[in-house]
This record gives structure tokens, sequence and C-alpha cells, in this order.
């Protein structure tokens, strides 16, 4: 066949795949905002049917055959092109995709989808004994996967995992960054400790009516550049965003009556995923140059308008008025210092999902630490809560009263995701070292925060990382963004600027 | 291959094309639930993908010899033994499949995709005009491929499309049931035209909150027995009900703020059908013997309880004091015997979806005639509404001013469903004689009704109807569930009891 119409061959399977893969997506969306309670078994059987069909698109003889037969003609002078990008990335998932053995990859799903349901009954009847067994099986299979998909490599296993995630990542340069951040953390942290001006704990705590929090985050999230011609906004039970076509992209939030930080700030993040996943090249949907470049990147998109933009003065400065407007009993006194200051509360604690951003890290680079050693071996299951209660009293001075508060509250292990935690960590730098350009390169971007626009800061994402889908990995993305590598500097410089001026340090 | 071998392999790939096509109407549910608005194209391309792979799963080689070679082996003593029923329906199904060109598949899906898109386009301008020449287009196509299916059978062009909906009937019977039911019908909505007594036609039209319209339908629908733990009730443009999988049942309604019975019947009635749904053997979803029998005996469900339940004297008894309750200010006066003949108010009037369980059946026999001649050549398109409007004059005396109230109404024509409308006045013919018989069978059937107490009708239902499947066709489950042939008495009956009382003729 010509190497055009290989080519062409190839881009027509990985696209059927998307459409296969969508379809699962858009299933698995249904089953979580609403889907009737008894419809779960069969709701399984379609998506891993679904997926199946997708898996055998993406590994079978002839597209094999094609894209080995297109990667032999890729030269160093091409490498860069387009259609050299497209056939190495969709060979390197080709790769990964048949390293594993089908038997693998069938116990991996059917110990996974176990395993998030003895997780949660687990951290419901809050026994991590009951946990322990399936976990232990989890990481053993993990460790085999690993081994497989390390051949050929120079990874070790855990890199072999992380991979999946954030692309080339190594350990190395991951305990660099997580080493250099957590210093000067620990020290801020202790300091707002230490500080006598707190915000007001209650101000985010009052009871709010659920239709005007929806009413809100609608408003927010089309103010900053969501576009819901192309999306929507739904409530679940755990936030998230999934893109069912090139012009469908579905973010997820939950509210919670007596918390406005919930639903506010569950919705700036997913919205900075939607925003993302909405600027990537339509034209590619389905292939590598339509696709996110890692969950680094996808991360530092959903911090960067949570953090940088949601919890930033002008931000609140622009919203104030909304607030006292559509909650006139709880707010009509509250003025927009107040606000802020209370957004940015920051309060060693034990769950992730509610921390600050300033502890948040600390949560993450535990489980980095702990998941390393379980997936090396140099820590038994059977230890794990201790070594998780230990490191909580030790890096964030709380103390784990009971495992659902400590080491059951999140579900990833039990789905299987190693190497993952550390990517929200990664997002968090990304989102700072970006921002802190984007301020350089537009003018008045506070002034232009506080009247709600917010369309210069998304156009600048747009030009520096959501057209570029895969054809930049994700240093290369930060480089040419930012003109530097990615450093821990510009979150440690924007935390401090802000919690010092704040908290009169 | 061992013949249990073969069977299997028969059943898991209809298994398998089931979880494909459900997937498919899982997209379908979603995209007229709130589908972003310009995620439709990426939509269609799923979808199509979908349903072509299930095409494939059910006319490949090996399952056509499989087939061929189970059917072989069904002798007349075994013909009716759940095996036997089970090939004989899927080999039915393949022929349908396997006699139509891929082409005109395809030109057919074309087609009926732009007329639905120039039938809404006209119907909006009120212009038939420019709906012409596609319809004559799709007519041409329905001949075609009623050419094709017919052949090696005794049926006619039409029959060839009917036989798709309503499985084996004639001509000649639907024939000889319209021209025995149309005489009654006609006297007795002449006799209510001149009654001097008339319902309130105000009463159901008065301003009433969506919110609790909505209560009101999970209300009923609840009560009536529709299982809201196998499947949810939504909101949409036109009422419908799917099916996404054997726990799944999803029914969608519309509301209008100013109409009572558009939320409420159209609730019933979608109920109706999806308690059908619900009542189909869960172990054979996928498989003719889950599956509904014809589209006639679905419709008497859906009728059934929207209309022998829903418009019954003893429904308004049960529900008369939750409307006073839900709507003081509009109906606090209200009796259950004004809002029972209001409910059961007849008048001719030009629109099908909007008429009386009286003057509907006439809608349906003027499309059947119509139709039938338009695939005969009998009648041109440049004819139609010509011949449209006369009959609405002959038939219900009222005179058609504009297109969109006339020939342009519906939407079925559009999308190549020719055959379809005669299933409607048989569902209606079928609901009103099984309804007499479990009147029969049941004891204090109006008692339970004003306790609200559905629960005998539903088992009632679920023995005679629900759980066959497709295990007997359309006339026999009738036969057997009521000791008749099909006959236009029981509805005529039902009627003239009602109606001749509340307008005291």
């Amino acid at each position: 066949m010509q190497k055009s119409n290989l080519f062409q061959f190839v881009c027509e399977s990985a696209k059927q795949a998307a459409l296969l893969s969508t379809a699962a997506d858009t299933l698995e969306w249904d089953e979580r905002t609403g889907m009737p309670h008894s419809a779960g078994d069969y709701r399984a059987e379609q998506v891993s049917y679904l997926r199946g069909l997708a898996h055998q698109k993406l590994t079978d003889g002839r597209y094999r055959e094609s894209l080995q037969e297109l990667l032999e003609q890729i030269s160093d002078e091409t490498a860069s092109i387009p259609f050299a990008i497209t056939i190495s990335k969709l060979h390197r998932d080709l790769q990964r995709n048949t390293k594993l053995t089908t038997q693998l990859v069938e116990q991996m799903a059917a110990s996974t989808v176990r395993g998030q349901q003895q997780w949660d009954a687990a951290r419901k009847s809050n026994r991590f004994c009951d946990f322990k067994r399936i976990l232990n099986e989890i990481i053993q299979l993990k460790r085999e996967s690993a081994e497989l998909l390390r051949q050929g490599t120079e990874k070790n296993c855990y890199e072999a995992l992380l991979d999946e995630y954030e692309p080339n990542a190594t350990i190395e340069q991951i305990d660099q960054l997580f080493s250099a951040l957590r210093p000067p953390l620990v020290d801020l942290i202790q300091r707002i400790q230490s500080a006598s001006k707190r915000p007001d704990p209650t101000l985010f705590r009052r009871n709010l009516s659920l239709e005007k929090q929806k009413q809100l985050s609608l408003h927010v999230a089309e103010a900053i550049g969501f576009d819901f011609k192309r999306g929507r906004l739904d409530e679940t039970s755990h936030p998230f965003c999934t893109t069912l076509g090139p012009n469908d992209c579905r973010i997820l939030t939950r509210y919670d009556q007596n918390n406005l930080g919930t639903g506010l700030f569950g919705t700036i993040h997913e919205a900075g995923h939607g925003m993302y996943e909405q600027g990537l090249p339509e034209e590619s949907f389905g292939l590598p140059l339509g696709s996110y470049a890692s969950l680094g990147i996808h991360e530092s998109q959903s911090r960067m308008w949570e953090n940088q933009v949601g919890r930033s003065a002008a931000f609140w400065r622009w919203i104030t008025p909304k607030l006292q407007d559509l909650f006139p009993k709880q707010y009509a006194n509250v003025g927009e210092q107040e606000f802020y200051f209370a957004a940015n509360e920051v309060e060693p604690s034990l769950i992730r999902v509610e921390a600050d951003e300033a502890t948040y890290n600390l949560h993450i680079i535990i489980r980095y630490d702990l998941e390393k050693q379980l997936i090396n071996g140099d820590l038994e299951v059977d230890d794990l809560p201790d070594a998780w209660n230990l490191r909580y009293e030790q890096d964030l001075g709380v103390k784990v009263q009971q495992d659902r508060d400590g080491v059951l509250q999140d579900v990833h292990w039990s789905a299987g995701l190693f190497g993952y935690f550390p990517t929200y960590t990664i997002g968090n730098l990304i989102a700072a070292q970006l921002f802190s350009k984007a301020e350089e390169s537009i003018d008045h971007i506070d002034k232009q925060f506080s009247r709600g626009n917010f369309q210069e800061l998304l156009n600048w994402n747009r030009i520096a990382i959501h057209r570029h889908g895969q054809s930049m990995n994700s240093d290369e993305i930060v480089r040419e963004a930012t003109g530097n590598e990615l450093s821990t500097d510009f979150l440690v410089n924007y935390l401090r600027a802000k919690l010092e001026t704040l908290y009169q340090l």
C-alpha cells in the first residue's frame, strides 16, 4: 500500500476506536448522572464490550503492521512534522496496548472493579483490614504490568506506571522537584499557623440554597470561557470532566448546602479541564494531535483557573456583588476582602480533596513516597496505615484517628492508579509557572478579572497549550510557553506573595 | 459444531448486537435530553458506527450459516419450544436485514435524515412544496425496499413495510377492522357534538407550575407501577420510551405550563410502554423471548394505562385530592366529576396528537388510507395535501387552513415510517379488548383504582402479555388473553358506555 493510504488507514482506525471509546465514555457519564439503580450490571457489560472493541481496533494485525511500516519511514529530519508525531505517538500507545497480555488486562479489570467495591465498603465500615487482600492483589498485578511495560526501556517499575499519565517523567525529576518544594511549603505553613490574623472560618459554611449555587456555577463557568454550546455542566458525587466528542465536553461538580467552596471551586476546576479539551484541535479529534499532552498539563489548566484565578483578589472583586445579590441574607454585608481571605484559608488537615493550596502538595508528596515504596516492595500493605499516619503527623502535624480519614480516603489505589498522584502536584507547579508568564504577557490582568473578563487569559492558554495537542510533550510545552524548565520557584513565590500579605507574615 | 454450540453462538451474537444497539440508544437518549447544541454531527457518527457494527454482527457469514443450519432442525413438533421460536424469529430478522442491499440501506438513512430536516423546515415555514421532492424520494426508496422485502412472501408492497412494525398483519385484516370501527365512531362523535352537556374546556388549561407538574408525573408513574429502580423519567420535546438494558427503561414526557393533560397523559402513556418493557423476561434481553411482540401490543399497553385507566372515573377519584393539594389556587374547588368529564372532552380537531379517544382513530384511518395509496402509486405527492384536506372535512368535519396543521403535522413519513400509523389504532383496539377481560378477572377494579392501587391490573398484564415476549405473536397473545379474535366491539362498547353517560346521550 502507498504510504498515504497506510497513514489514512491508521488514522481511520484510531478515529473509529475513538468513536467506540467516546461511546463508552458517554455511557459512563450517564452512569454517574442518574442511571437507574439496578442498571449497573448491564452497563458494565456494555462499557467493557465497547472498550474491548476499541482495544481490538488498536491492536489488530493490519493496524500494527501499518504502523510499523510507517514508523520505519520516519527519519530524524521528519520527526517533528505532524505525520511523524502522529505515527510515533500511536506507536507508543500500541506498544503499551500490546505489551500487556490479554489475561493480565482482564485480571486487572476484574481486580480493580472488586477493588473499588471493597474499598468503598472498607471506607464505610472504617476497616482497612477488609481492603488489604485486594490491595495486595492489585499491587501484585501492577508490578507484573510494570515489568512488561518497562521491557525495552530504561525505566524502573514505578516509572513504567507513571509513564501512562505523565509520559517520560522520571523518578529523579519528580524527587528533585518534590524535595525542592517541601521545605519552603512547610516553612510557609508553619508561619501561617502562628499568624494572629485569620480568615472567618464560617464565611464559606453558611446555608446556601442549592438552586442558587447552581446558578452561580453556571454563571462563573460561562464567564471564564467554558463553551456551553459545546458542553454542559451537571451534578455528580465525585466531580470530573469527560469529553464525548470534539464538540461535547461534560463537566460535573457537586454542591454542598453548607459549603460555598465545594460547588464553586469544583466547577471552576472542572471548567479549567473542560476549556483545555475545548481548545484542542477539533479536526484531530481521536488522534494524538487532538489529545491532551499529559495529566500534569491537564491539571495545570484546572488548577490555574481554580487557584490563580478563582482564589485571586480580582476574581473576588468581580464575584462579590453577585454573591451579595444571590444570597442577600447570608452575604449582604460581606466584602470582597473577607471573601478573598476566606477563599485562601490555610489549615493542615487530614483530607486531600479539601486541602488548601499550600498544604495540598504535602498530601501528594506523602502519597507519592508511599506508592513508590509499595510498588518497589519496600513497604508491605500490612504496614501501610502506620506509615501513612506517621507521615501525616510528621509532614502536616495532624493525627489520623481513623483509616477512613487516612489511608482509605482516596479511590486511586483501589482502581489501580499507581503513578497518578504526582501529576496533581506537577499540575500545580506548571500552573504557577504558566500563570506567572501569562501575567507578564497580559496587560492589567487583574483589572480584567475584576471586570469579569477572562478571555485574554483563555486565549493565552489556547495558544501556549491547547492548540498543540500532543505535538509537543509536557516539558517542551512548559519550556516554549515560559522560557524555563519546570521549576518549583513559581509556585513557592506565588504562594508566598499571596499568603504572606493575607496573613501579614 | 454441535447444535447446542451453534445455538449458543447465535444467542451470543444477538446479545452482543444488543450491547451495541442499546449503547446507540443511550447516545440517542442523551441527544434528546440536553446534549450540547454543537455535538450533533459527531453524535450521528457515533450512532451510525455502532448501528453498523450491530448490523454486521447480525448478518455476517458465520451467523447466517449457523442460523440456517439450526433452522433446518426445526420440525413442526418442535416449532413452539423456546429454542425454535428464538431461531425462527432471529432468522426472520436476518432475512429482513439481508434482503435490503447495503446501498439501499445507506440511501434510506441519508434520505430520511434529510427528510426529517426538510420536513421540520417546511412545517415551520408552512410550505409543503419544500417537502415534496424529498418525500417523493423517500417513497421511491420505500417502494424499492418493499419490492425486495416481499420476495418469497405473499405480501404486497405495503404489507411488506407494515410487517416491520406489526408482523404478519395484512391489509385485508386491517381494512376489515377499520371499516367496522369507523361508522360507530362517526355516529358517536356526531351525537356528542350535538349534546347540550359539555365539560369545562378551561379546566385543564390553567396556569400550572412546571415543577409541580413534574412532581405529579413522578407520583402517578410510581403509583401505577413504573419501577424507578429500573428506570427514570425525563423531559424532552417529543415524548418517547427507550430501553437501554434489562434494568434500564427511560421514559420521557413534556410539560406545558398551560395544559395539565400534556404532561400527565404523556407520562402515563410512556409509563405504560415502560412497564411492558420492564415486564419482559430479563434473562432473554436482546433475544426474541425478551423483546416486545409487536408495535400494536406495545401501544395497547400505553393506551390502556393512558385511557382505560387515566381517563376513568376511578382514577380521577384517586388523583383529585392530590391535584387540589398541589394546585390549591387553580383546583381547590374542582371536584372529581368535573376533572373526569374534562379528561374525556371529545372534539373533532386537526391535530392527531391532541385528539381525544373517540376522534383519534379517525386521524389514523385517514393516514392509513393515504399512505397505502402513496406506496401503491394511486396517489401522487403533488395531490397529497388536497387529498388530506378533503378527508379531514369528510371524516372529521374540520377544515385544514394551513399544511402545518394538516399534512405536515407528523414526522413519520419524513422518517420513512410507512406502515407505522395503523399500529396506533390496532393498539387502541387491543387495549380495549384486554381491559374488558381484565375488568372481568379482577374484583372491584374501580375501587382499587380509586384507592391508588393499580398493582393487580399490572400483574394481569404481566401474565397476559409481558412475560411472553415474542413467544407468541400479537394475534395469539390477544386470543389467549381474551378468548377472542381481535375485534372492534370492545373499543366501541367501551367508548359508548363512557361517553354516552358523560354526555347524557
